[in-house]
């Protein structure tokens, strides 16, 4: 992960501002023939799509994507397919109303990157959170749809498990379910009383944190390079990358701080197909940095929004003491809209990861 | 992060398995004139040297480290010092007791990566984990030793504060008291419950996890390279990389999804020195990927060794079920030794990020 | 150099095909506060555009290149300035006349990539050579307009300095003379001798070869990063990789190979400034992989252009045996419009290196 | 290609200077399952060793190797064979004789990289050049060894060309000479007219130049990642890399540049086993930079050694005027012993794209 590049084989480099005037990315080290048009990208990108319940910022953006390059017309079956060459997305923006920021062209919004931009570079574009703001996002989304579609028989899902103090109930987990409620959750009563809820925070104009969970089904065995590009790493490096992570846990994660060795360590059987089976899941389908065969788990931890309508004390740029409300439109729950964006991320890694494994190692099956 | 190589202008590459003939690293990158001699790393291999009390593997190794390139005397001051070049470190292994391991040559251990290394590269070395072994983790502390000393007036230090279910009391923490006790404790009554919890789990033949939280002080603001370059997201993959390590938290970390806006933002007010005082440190001292100039404040969970002598049910190299109880020498929690390597770690990162700074920006003063 | 993406601090990732949509580059890494306009790329966008003399092709292309992100107005000074975040470049391709290209879909042109392009690949963008064509270029030449404004002090420039046999005289060098005809030529009477020359190649429907000189002007004694980082080998890579380029030498390159010891090695002498003196360049500015200070000397040698009018034998994509005349608009000599293009990659490798050596070693002045 | 470090997939990185106690490499993303033991790379650093003949330099360096880490024994052949983990080699200096060089601790050798490190540095090893030393050659040429292996059907051979003003006789030659006589010659004749040419030159206390050349046969059509990963341009930045190269071409090089289009195109014609036959070979084996299946030829300058007997001007470390006069033991000719290094150079690049290739398109049989 190297400024705003990721991956080894299968890269990723996304550029933009909330407020100017497109953003995207280049996807490069794509496999050639992997069938690809811009309606792929665009429904997974109208998944994260803003202003589609009350329960995101009601900023109107349609984020349409433009395909650039590295797709030609397959004669053999008249599909548009990569190339192998770079792979170039465009989305501009449209929505972007800048008059709404004028007010913190000066000022700092606490918890927001406002002050570190401004120290780091002595420059910032203040509209909208400029490079900062989660509008980045919908790169990854959009480069998410093409990372996915070379994992061959991979399933990549995601939901909400927390909001605030209320978790879901796993009991009731269907996955379904998250695609029919605004709040990618898996299960449809907690769903309800996660929308009541945010409906105060909302209306008190204060905002919520979340945690995500992540899952990649189909998972080979061998993926994973140790020990400092271990499947892992690499994985806690793309979610913690997200706007508003601040926590990253695979498996059991911190839970596994209270595991006593013999609850901890996965058992395994032999299992029909060569493969063994394991009779838990607590490793998150990872040992050593390496996959395992099971389903990978993860969940990441996002920080309430920092935009809120209550005064916060702060300063401005000249130093000086100020206090600060910030009006406009915001996600009360900024967590909600993370799920695509880690769906995109895990897939983006696990890409990377087959190519790679797949360079060092062949195409032999595993064991 | 790629394979055995981390860092991007600070670069560490690590090599050696823990039964091989040695074990070691190359830093590159290395500013010149920077004064470095075997026992400036040597006190920092000392602290992570296995064999020291009760609550770690009796396998005693010296880590005897030997520079072996990279350095010069400078003669306008007599000291040896980094020429610019890169620094080849070596540790022989030398209680290599490898018959100990005779036994887990066909059969995999539960929780270890006997199985995905096999299942990935069709070879392995099985004495002692080979690559994937703890050891490993002696290289990453030699490194780290250097890295320290590239960052000027930065404080880092870490300490163990969980074990299994018992965590440190924050009211008493005392830095000095981590250097007293074995187990990297910051609050001495804490260190006595947590020896006797740890001789019983020792004498069960168990096992225990824990969480390591480390700290960097003085680091100045505007350190980070957003967005995939994120402080955060290379902080994120350092700790994850290290042994059993299943979670890593910045700030407040998982405990942030349950703060409302209002109470994670940390406000700013005018500070002396120009820079902001901030009134709290939800953030654990990055926003946006990039340092504020509060203290840097991570945490990472450790799961329980996987090695203990309870039989555990898994399979051996043909596929076939087995009984597996692994003797050997262990360490009951591994949480407590990674303290140093969780050190090393944040201080490679940080190196690698004030070289990156200074490079995109140069020397001015921020803000 | 990686896939499409070169440099370490000073990144760029170019995309785009012939006759796509659009091609572009996201330049990462750049220094803040930079001054730059739309401008300040355009002119050098001109300096290779196409269809400006007989001697290059009559594709009319505008090259109209849009900032997409990266740069905001300063407040201070009230222009327009980068922000240290990615900078996004977009040339829209206008004149693309595809059905031109309709008679190689099936027939690979020899000294073409089609080939190996198709072999590699399994798909080919045909139009144009898709994305081996030199149209690629553009996007160099834009993102080495940014690294010019980075490098203070630093002059770069170029000129051909040999078509076919007739080699430049150096008697009569002049640099202004380079912008005054429409071959880069730095020496009037050579320009109209190479005219000529070429008006007989274009009748004739051939092509011919050229060689390149690149300078750099001003560079600080100490850049470049040894020993795979050399400053030459980074150089050697960049111009390479430009299209046709068949060979890279610096200083006296291969006529070093007829030199004996004290020929070759420049002697000093103490200069006025601190720095020494060389009484002469064989070494082209560069010892050790680093930069001496005294100008730094590349050239390159450019094939002939490989479609041509002549008939010649191939092969289609069913492997059947053809011959195949490359009708269409081409350079007749695609070493001229290189000029531009071997000075963009000078510059860029220039300005990575400066930020690196910054990187590693800091501000202070040299030795 | 960065500091210490080149490759992608199969990455080298190297340490150690000419009077220090040891040099060697790690070799990263190596295959698992290739059988190596150090014979396989001693052999190797035989050919490169100096002292076995008066045209070389009189060091004694036994140049013996140690493989510290990587490998182990594969049960089902008993061979020892690579783990797909980092295997890193040490070589340790025994004939060092520092006080040779004592006389240069304060003065700069012209041609030498003594002037460059100290001004980037401002500290140098003086021994013997340090880090700048061809000895760090033999790091390259053990990595080599191992390329070499994963190359399935790939022969990489290397030769002397030129010397001086003397080129060898093409109609006469033989790869099996190039092994009979000190100079890599491949041409009988005109290896006993260097010798006596070489004579001259070290009885005057002179050196000399050279060309040599190195060739890839049955390397794959494929191998190459467009546009900056070019197989040509890593292959310049690897052979310009080496020390004293200051010039590198590919196929026909710099004599393209003279050449018509259409005596430059390679022609094809259907082959047998499905690929084309090419009637000629200008290209070298690379177009569009990607391989076609013909041999990789590859030409590299190197200038004269600049330690001499011949007295020249300099400076010193305090910016004084100065004579200087080069002894000790030094190559006549360092282009002799650059041939087996750059064949290793070639190995590496090819076993570098070998992988990448794979890692992004697969298996599959080409085209």
């Amino acid at each position: 992960m190297s400024h705003n590049t990721f991956g080894h084989l299968f890269r990723v480099t996304t550029f933009g501002e909330s407020h100017g005037p497109a953003l995207g990315c280049v996807v490069d080290g794509c496999p050639p023939l992997i069938p690809l048009d811009a309606a792929d990208i665009q429904a997974e990108l109208d998944r994260r799509r803003p202003g589609q319940s009350r329960f995101t910022t009601q900023r109107r953006e349609p984020d349409e994507v433009r395909i650039l390059s590295g797709v030609f017309t397959d004669e053999r079956s008249g599909r548009q397919v990569t190339t192998g060459t770079p792979i170039a997305l465009l989305i501009e923006n449209v929505d972007q109303r800048s008059k709404d920021y004028g007010e913190i062209r000066e000022t700092y919004r606490p918890g927001h990157a406002d002050y570190t931009y401004d120290a780091k570079y002595c420059i910032r574009d203040y509209r909208g959170g400029g490079r900062s703001s989660a509008r980045e996002t919908a790169a990854r989304v959009a480069a998410g749809a093409i990372a996915r579609r070379i994992l061959p028989g991979i399933a990549i899902r995601g939901a909400v498990v927390k909001i605030g103090p209320h978790e879901v109930d796993r009991s009731r987990w269907d996955w379904d379910e998250v695609d029919r409620n605004p709040l990618f959750c898996p299960d449809a009563r907690t769903a309800e009383l996660w929308a009541e809820y945010l409906d105060g925070i909302r209306k008190d104009g204060s905002s919520i944190g979340a945690v995500v969970e992540v899952v990649a089904e189909g998972v080979p065995v061998g993926l994973g390079a140790p020990v400092y590009g271990k499947l892992d790493a690499d994985l806690a490096a793309a979610l913690m990358s997200i706007n508003a992570v601040k926590g990253v846990e695979i498996g059991d994660g911190f839970a596994a701080a209270e595991l006593r060795g013999e609850e901890n360590a996965d058992e395994m059987r032999p299992g029909n197909s060569g493969a063994p089976v394991f009779l838990s899941n607590h490793a998150g389908g990872i040992l050593g940095g390496i996959s395992t065969g099971q389903p990978i788990v993860a969940r990441f931890a996002v920080k309430p929004t920092s935009s809120i309508l209550k005064p916060r004390a702060t300063i401005n740029r000249a130093g000086e003491a100020a206090d600060i409300v910030t009006k406009g439109r915001h996600d009360p729950c900024v967590g909600i809209r993370a799920v695509p964006v880690g769906e995109a991320m895990l897939a983006c890694v696990l890409a990377d990861h087959y190519l790679r494994h797949r360079g060092q190692v062949g195409e032999r099956a595993p064991g």
